[in-house]
């Protein structure tokens, strides 16, 4: 026996604008059986991955324990870190090397901690 | 652009332990790459999913905000509770219901509460 990862939960103030905000972050669907706003799937185009938002009545108050790490679809680790600010996440800690390795931790809209990663051709360009 | 989900990552008191706990539960490979013990990755056998576990200083404190929901891959939601509470899971709380919906908040050996499901066959089941 056992068992496999359905979905990641995310409790969330609001589920709905959160769950908008990593569509937008991810290029995730909405899913169309969803039927109200205070529990919000989110999946992968390949519907392989999922995230569910549910509202809950306290607001973040320390570090998150589990936390997702991003690399970008394409382009690079910079140019996606400049959109993520655009779109309204805020820099928690910079972890980038002056040799081009490392990493930025982010907080999305409600202080959820995440980090871009460098894309799998940065990776791939700075081996040895 | 986009971003994609690279892995999940799991702040742990004892990263091995904790990763070769999930491997157990999830019938993950571990990463063979993997240099040492304070930082263990573990992925599902079609490398899609993936949990990194790293050490940090400070044990759980709160509920996590985020938790990961699983689900039986074969036989029932109550048989895949008793494989996991006899691997060590303790139960937080029921949320099964008389008529067979609902699941179970559970928590692995660092107290990071995850959910047990029904199964796919479960659900389809009770369909009308």
């Amino acid at each position: 026996m056992t068992s496999y990862v359905s979905h990641t939960t995310v409790d969330s103030v609001d589920a709905y604008t959160m769950s908008r905000w990593w569509q937008t972050v991810l290029d995730y669907a909405e899913d169309p059986d969803d039927p109200g706003h205070e529990e919000c799937m989110i999946y992968s185009r390949d519907r392989r991955h999922r995230l569910l938002f549910i509202e809950v009545p306290d607001a973040k108050q320390i570090k998150n324990r589990i936390h997702l790490d991003l690399r970008p679809a394409e382009g690079t680790r910079d140019a996606e870190l400049s959109r993520l600010t655009g779109l309204g996440a805020t820099v928690v800690a910079d972890r980038r090397n002056p040799d081009g390795t490392g990493w930025v931790v982010l907080a999305d809209p409600e202080g959820n901690e995440f980090c871009i990663l460098r894309s799998e051709d940065e990776v791939a360009a700075h081996r040895p």
